[in-house]
């Protein structure tokens, strides 16, 4: 067991941290500038934040390698392994968030080729909320904290709410005059988009709360959003 | 390395193979039962659909812990260290579909309270070609078969072309008759559920690429779908 507690090893952990706090550190401003690539029409933004998406890519390559390397060479036991374990599902979850970047920057071309149909206000507030959810359940991982995690499910009601309020607003607009329909629809997408990210968020720090405490809370946590 | 080889860690692989394929069963069976929930406008259906959805996850909490239980008493190197860290991914894949099951009931019930809006086509037969890839997906990570998994990815373009043309249909009725709009959007979210079912199996499928060959394929793949 000496191996387990060399130097060395901690700083392979403490690197593989860094790393899941860097990912999601790119992720969550990759969102942002896809959220400002909205809200200013500004087409150029968009597309360099969709070709930047391979550097998501990568990262996630490397993550995973990184974590590959530590289970086959420190087979760790314990808190450890699901540490590590726990960081090669977060890399998925952080990895399909830039995803969704790259969504919303497809979204925000397509709007800005419209005419605009009402300032964004709700929008940015659920990005911020659910990026919000993004950074608390990813700090909650590298400090293995389970209370903060849980502070992350329970936020998740709050982006539903907003989501369920643009839901009724853009219907308003559709009902009222048709030829708002497509331009609707693209900007109900975005938010379902940012609703998925706050469900990521949710998935990670519920994955936090099993790596620390052993024990699912999936059942006793909220439903899945829809 | 003795232990790498004996018969009992044999059997513990095969055992976890077979869960996979058992969890997968079962999301593919909520998927159907959902479906078929939405199109005969069955209520009790869709109920029984949300609830089964706790078997699904404690599926997930159970192959996990037969997956960390293997890393840390048999400390797998090489191939079968990819092939459990590959399990962990999936089961989350797999569980996150079945939240999808849930997702697609709850619209159901809705649309079981309003009157019905146009029969049933296409939806169906994408959740057969979505089920299709999921089940293809499953049978190339346990096969450890890579060009099984290729032509999975290839098949997400016919999800995607089906999902347009579903947009497209809906999006007429809405801009005909805004009294449909809310109908429709929620047949809508029903289309895009089963696209993220095509997308899971393609993840998985690119995961077992990665599995096999060493080498990540996201890059030279389709990009993520809206």
């Amino acid at each position: 067991m000496a191996a387990h507690t060399d130097r060395q090893y901690e700083e392979e952990l403490t690197d593989l941290r860094q790393s899941i706090l860097s990912m999601g550190g790119l992720v969550e401003k990759q969102i942002a500038k896809a959220i400002e690539a909205l809200v200013q029409r500004d087409r150029a933004l968009a597309e360099t934040t969709i070709e930047k998406d391979a550097e998501v890519n990568a990262l996630d390559v490397a993550i995973d390698a990184l974590c590959l390397r530590l289970l086959a060479l420190r087979q760790p036991a314990g808190r450890d392994l699901r540490f590590i374990t726990t960081a090669l599902k977060i890399t998925t979850d952080l990895e399909r968030i830039g995803d969704r970047a790259v969504s919303i920057s497809e979204r925000a071309i397509e709007l800005a080729a419209e005419p605009p149909l009402k300032p964004y206000i709700d929008i940015p507030r659920m990005a911020d909320i659910s990026l919000g959810m993004l950074r608390q359940s990813l700090d909650a991982f590298v400090r293995e904290d389970p209370d903060m995690a849980l502070a992350v499910c329970r936020s998740d009601d709050e982006v539903d709410k907003l989501n369920g309020q643009i839901f009724r607003e853009l219907l308003s607009y559709m009902i009222e005059d048709p030829h708002t329909i497509t331009r609707a629809m693209r900007i109900l997408f975005v938010s379902k988009y940012l609703e998925r990210i706050a469900d990521h968020a949710t998935n990670i720090a519920e994955m936090v709360v099993f790596m620390v405490k052993g024990q699912s809370i999936r059942h006793t946590s909220v439903p899945p959003s829809v």
